[in-house]
């Protein structure tokens, strides 16, 4: 297999998949995090050509791990030298890649992905080996993909010892929205109120600087992720918008903020008891194979040992 | 002094102070906490009259320590027994305490007093000799206060091993509800939408459990300390309403979000680079002490060791 790029989620697939007895080699555009992989025991190159040509020669699963900007690049060299080899990516908003890789005329072999596990740092020298454990690892399930390419991408996070949850791209990027975007989004908000009211930085302590920390990641990250999913954060903020001016109205009204308390607190302790069964019963490549993954993702079902693919053998 | 309230705060307080050598005695409701605290060598009693009693006979320091709601008795019983001691309390929301002290006619020897510390859990048994170790105890400069009286909740604040943080009630109450009761809301809203999109718990890793871990504390304690607090809570409301309405704008109309994004983080720069200077320059009962001393607490001071007082010696 070929990982394209080989920052923090790149190099630790990179160093995971080699661990788990894979044949793996990478291209990075910096001579720097070449180096350093090669001096690490990895086989990597800064010759974008030369990596495209041996995975065409082999065959190789085509791992996109650049940021989003460097997708369209990336592509579109695939597309020349590549574009057969089946293609996964591990970049967090799934729509956006999606239609790039449309664009480019890759959907057929295309299955994308989202490990979702990070640190606060980045480069080839933060990755880990151990970075996916017992993470969730979103393998899309969508109208289109390949039942044998879907196989080797959940072979790939198995071996990286991620548990695979299917689903499809657009309600990822919703739930995403919703877990992530939106939060970090409120996090800018606390920090710039507490910025205009005297004594407020004065009186924060553990529980302020642990609910804004994401406001201190880097401006650019946090906007670059928020706006590839424009189209599924709008109406999770609109909705949050609604929720907290019911939540003002009653508050004005009648003094009270029960309706959001209580429900707030009611979808928290169902999130506590939310079980993560493990999917055993579908075949890949099966009639409705995807629907099926899809519906079992949704309702907190994970992939944990391999799953049978129709015509294969095992 | 007298502790009315041994719950997690009280108790912490009752032993605080014992440790710092004080002559401490303690009421609470329940039998039990009374037994428990017993037990553990202090003095405490289930007969208010006594405890109130022997305060106005030794001239005690009384620190209300119990919940908002029952306040109103414990004032009540206060103006008849014990009216002339001198009165602080270590409850969340300042202005609506100073409001019932002022309905019972006891403002003129009261001085509010807020230790930001606590744990998760409540009652006797969850006290701790060191709850306030390092933490802010908000002492409050209203224009009433008596400078004896203050010079005594410092000493308590101090004893107890907290740092003091002097500011008006309703500057405190501004700031809790930007760095505490906004971010329950925030968090319950979060939970909500969280638990209306297919997928979203499925996803949902420890960033989201520990960004909604609030919204899993008891809905009444969260109702009761965002209620208590709407005054201060509107404004901050609607100040976040506003922002996230302008960042949705800007995202459906231009694709971004870059002024909350920016503006967020710069707030969130300043506050890790937000400097904590010893108060030391002002007398206590001097002119102007309360402005000067609410100037100080907003601008990031803390007194760390005693003032002096106007006229007292030392």
């Amino acid at each position: 297999m070929c990982v394209l790029g080989l920052g923090l989620i790149g190099g630790s697939v990179m160093r995971a998949a080699a661990a788990a007895g894979r044949e793996v080699f990478g291209y990075n555009r910096s001579v720097e995090a070449v180096q350093a992989a090669t001096f690490d025991g990895f086989d990597a190159t800064e010759n974008l050509d030369e990596a495209l040509a041996r995975a065409a020669a082999s065959d190789a699963l085509i791992v996109l791990a650049v940021p989003m900007p460097a997708l369209g690049i990336m592509l579109d060299h695939i597309r020349g030298a590549a574009q057969n080899c089946p293609l996964t990516d591990v970049i967090s908003v799934k729509g956006a890649v999606l239609r790039e890789v449309h664009k480019y005329g890759l959907l057929e072999k295309f299955v994308g992905g989202h490990p979702m596990a990070g640190t606060a740092h980045s480069g080839w020298t933060a990755g880990r080996v151990d970075l996916f454990v017992g993470a969730p690892w979103v393998v899309s399930v969508d109208d289109h993909v390949d039942p044998q390419v879907w196989a080797q991408v959940m072979h790939l996070a198995l071996d990286c010892h991620a548990v695979v949850v299917p689903a499809r791209s657009d309600e990822h990027d919703a739930a995403a929205a919703a877990i992530s975007h939106l939060p970090h989004l409120f996090a800018e908000t606390i920090a710039e109120i507490a910025g205009e009211v005297p004594l407020a930085y004065a009186l924060a302590a553990g529980s302020f600087r642990d609910g804004t920390r994401v406001a201190a990641s880097a401006p650019d990250l946090v906007r670059a992720m928020c706006e590839a999913n424009a189209d599924q954060l709008l109406p999770t903020l609109e909705r949050s918008i609604e929720l907290l001016t019911r939540a003002r109205d009653a508050l004005a009204g009648t003094g009270t903020v029960a309706e959001l308390v209580e429900s707030g607190h009611a979808a928290r302790m169902r999130y506590d008891s939310f079980s993560r069964p493990d999917i055993i019963a579908t075949v890949i490549g099966d009639e409705n194979w995807r629907d099926e993954l899809a519906a079992a993702g949704r309702a907190g079902g994970v992939i944990r040992s391999a799953l049978p693919v129709l015509g294969s053998r095992g």
